[in-house]
Formats: C-alpha cells, structure tokens, sequence
C-alpha cells in the first residue's frame, strides 16, 4: 500500500507475494514517485476497510494496525518483489547511501501519516514489520533500518493527537535483527515482537521490563500435531515467565500454507490452558 | 553426494540448485536408502578430482573439503530441494522424532566416512556447512543439529587415523544459530564460521580464544563498489582485532551471482593491505 500511494503500480501474484512491474533500480527511477503523496485519499479504502471492521469486530477482539519497515519497503520497491539474494537493493544502498536515505526517509513519512489514519479509522494497536532486517549486518541495520524505525515511534503518536486521535500502543518486529533486541527495546515501541531463533529466557533477561515481548513459537510446529503444539506452548510459555511478566503470545512469523486450522485452534486452547488466560 | 551415496537420485537445476525427484516425505519412504553404503566406492570420483586438484594446486593454496551437516541434509532429502517453508521436513521432525534421530544417524555416519576419505584423498582442512541452521529454534537447534554436529567432529579425526591418516583442522559453520555461537565454541572444532549478522567484537568475546573465528563480510557488499568494499574490510578487521587474534577472512555465506570478478579481486587486496597478509 505504501508504495502504491507513492506511486508505484504493484501486482499481488498468488503464491509469489507483491510483485513491482517497474521496480526503481537506480536513482534516476525515484523520479516515477510522486513529490507529494496525499496518503488520507490514495488509502482512503484501507480506512474504510478499518472503520467497517472495527464496527463488524464489535469490541470481540481489538484491531491491529500495521506497516512494513522502511527498508523492508525499499527492499521490495527496488527488488520488485521477493528475493533469494537482495542484489538490486544491497547494490543501492552500498553504492548510493546518499539516496537511499533521502528513499527511507520519503517511505517513512508515508508510513507514518498511514499508521496514524489507521488509529484513526479504528485501529487500537500498530505493528511495524521489518521482514528483511535479518538481511542487514548489525553496522548496516544500525544505518539503514533502526534510524527510521525510531523516527516512526517518534512521529507516530503527535501525529494521532494532532489529527484529533489517542495514540496507541506501538509493537516493533524485526526478523532477523537478533543482534539488535537492546536497541530495539529502546526504540520507542512498548512491544517488542521475537522470531523464534530467540530463546525466550534470554529475551526476557535483554528485555529487563523495558518492552512487553511478544511470540514466538516457531509456526512449523503446527504442522507436528497435538502432542508437538502441547510441549512447545508449555516449554515457550515457562520462558516468557508463564505470562505473568507481560508477553503476547504469537507466533514466531507468519503462519504458513497448509497448517491445518484446528492445530491452530489447539495451539490457542493450550495457551489459555497453560497460562490461565480467559477467553 | 551424501544422499546420492544413500541412494537418492540428485539432479542439478541451473540456478535452483539440487533437486530430489523421489524426496524422503514419510518414515516409509526409508527403504529407498540403502542399508550399508560403501563411501570410498559410491564417491570415488569426489576423491579421484580431490588428488587431481591437490596435485595440480601444487601447494599454491591449501585445499578444503567440506560436507553439509545432517540437519541440512536431512532437509533437502525430504523437501525435495530448496524450500521456503520447510513444510514438509518441519512435519517430519516434529511429529517423528524417533524415525528422524535415526535418519540424522545414518547420514552422520556417511558424513563422517565421507571427510575422512577426503582427507585420505588429500584435503588439508574440512568444513561442516549446516546452511539452514537457522530454520530451527535454539531448543530444536540443540536436539536435531547440534548433537550430529558434534558426533561428526568426535568421529572424524580418530577415523583419518584407523584409515592411516592424519587429523585436519575442521570448521563448523551454521548459517543463523547465532544463538548457539558459544556451544558451536564448544563443539570440537578448531574453526567456527560466523554469518554477517554477527558484529565481529561481540563474537571474539564469546569465542573468548577458544576457537580461531571465521567471516564475515555480508556477500553483497561486493554489489557495492570499491569504496563500500573497503570501508567494510576495514570495520571488520578492526572487530576481529586486525587479524592478530585469530582470523580466518571470508565473506558471511557464499558468493551470489553477477559480482564483478574485479570487485572480488579488490576484496582480497584490501584484506592483504589492511591486516599485512603476504600472499
């Protein structure tokens, strides 16, 4: 949605993801994004799709916002799509740092005005996906992907109140970026959202109360059964602290094809079990 | 060649890399392995271009042997090849833990036979590559990964001897456990190969000297020109101390394509310059 709004034409290809018939391959091509982009009108049909929600939802569960990264945006802006080995973009911001920040710092802007119409809208949570910052070194992510991450936190909620808005709580999920949960943890968010390379013990130890951690089982456990699903929730759940020290529970990433929707509802039902939570 | 020498048929796809067409996706599909497999016999062309490439390399440059590791392995025998989701090999591990411990075993052994026929062939050093380490969580890491690994480095040396052999330093690189670097430390090898998410300081204290670390530029820096190649050489070799705790230089995983043969070249020359590496 964001690059759309800036301009882009992007196609969603079943089993492929975003697909960009014309990705921006060098800095020349930024001239195909709009100087201006009046993101209220250009998404005006997300919000709608909020509003509708949040009303249909009638305060059974809350509704969750959210954004991609800016690099993760730039990523898929550059690559066209998904990558195997980040060439087009990894080229970019190594031999063009200068325009890649001018890039980051035009999508966040974007970005920001989007999350705030979303609380607007109805949204009563926001998550910013950093999907590829796995991809960056630690020196690289400190470059490229934290900087714009802390200016969305920043920005985020005075934009809300200024639009007439509360703010609300912010999660930040950076897969990959491991190396970077303390800085995360001081990154503006109250949520810090794990991949499942993470050994919870240790995250909670990092974490220190900072941030509310939020996963992160691995979501190929669905696939093992029952019996699998049962000793992952118990074993994840004794390392947030059985729940009592401010977690979320979710998967470790997005969930994958095939997983078979009543592992899911046991993967639910052995939460609540487990941590006592009502329904 | 590990599968191959078990039976499997392996086919080699321009730019997809191995192919299974008859993967491993149950317990039952077991019996297409066979029972005893004669290493030295089924791979003796691997050893064969091994002595040729010894004798021709004429002590110019030291020649590595190497292996996948049983849980990368194992992956690509029961997805079939690369995957996105490890569907099929996730629902095998989780919900037959027994049939793939004894799977793992088997292929342990073939590695094992398979290192020190190399070494008996003329390999002066070995690396375990476990490329989709990071696929598995820090706990699954320890159950499936991570004891194979160990059993390869315990068996290989005494092996090389009983084969009339002597022992060869051996690496273990394991693309994305970085929350398993200290047991990797630990893990009787001499060697230990870090991706590009691992800032090189963080990764000398935790080796602590007990191995000689092994890395870690991120690949695609090479996209980015001579003056991105040699600010990053530069970082890097200040992190890993310059060179003179023990350092093995190399890029973070393999090369990827379309990267000027030049710009590699100049990679080589600014780590020659920057730790006074002779030729």
């Amino acid at each position: 949605m964001i690059p759309q709004a800036m301009g882009m034409t992007v196609e969603m290809l079943e089993a492929k993801g975003p697909h960009f018939p014309n990705p921006l391959r060098k800095p020349e091509d930024l001239s195909q994004l709009k100087s201006e982009v009046d993101v209220r009108a250009e998404l005006a049909y997300v919000f709608d799709a909020i509003r509708l929600t949040r009303r249909k939802l009638a305060g059974r569960v809350p509704l969750i916002g959210f954004v991609g990264a800016p690099w993760t945006l730039m990523s898929y802006m550059v690559e066209g799509g998904g990558s195997k080995t980040f060439m087009f973009v990894k080229t970019w911001i190594f031999k063009h740092p200068s325009t890649t920040h001018s890039l980051l710092a035009r999508i966040t802007d974007v970005c920001v005005e989007f999350l705030a119409h979303q609380v607007l809208a109805g949204a009563q949570m926001l998550q910013v996906f950093d999907s590829w910052a796995g991809e960056l070194s630690p020196h690289d992510f400190r470059i490229f992907a934290l900087p714009y991450i802390r200016r969305i936190s920043a920005r985020v909620p005075a934009r809300i109140k200024e639009l007439g808005g509360e703010p609300v709580p912010m999660t930040i999920f950076a897969k990959g970026a491991w190396y970077a949960l303390d800085e995360l943890c001081e990154s503006g968010y109250q949520v810090v959202g794990l991949d499942w390379t993470h050994d919870p013990e240790s995250a909670v130890a990092v974490a220190n109360g900072r941030v509310t951690l939020q996963g992160n089982m691995d979501p190929n456990v669905l696939y093992g059964g029952r019996e699998a699903i049962t000793q992952a929730v118990e074993r994840i759940a004794k390392g947030f602290g059985g729940g009592r020290k401010g977690w979320i529970v979710n998967l470790g990433h997005g969930i994958t094809p095939f997983v078979n929707p009543e592992d899911l509802k046991w993967f639910f039902e052995e939460t609540r079990r487990v941590t006592g939570a009502s329904e």
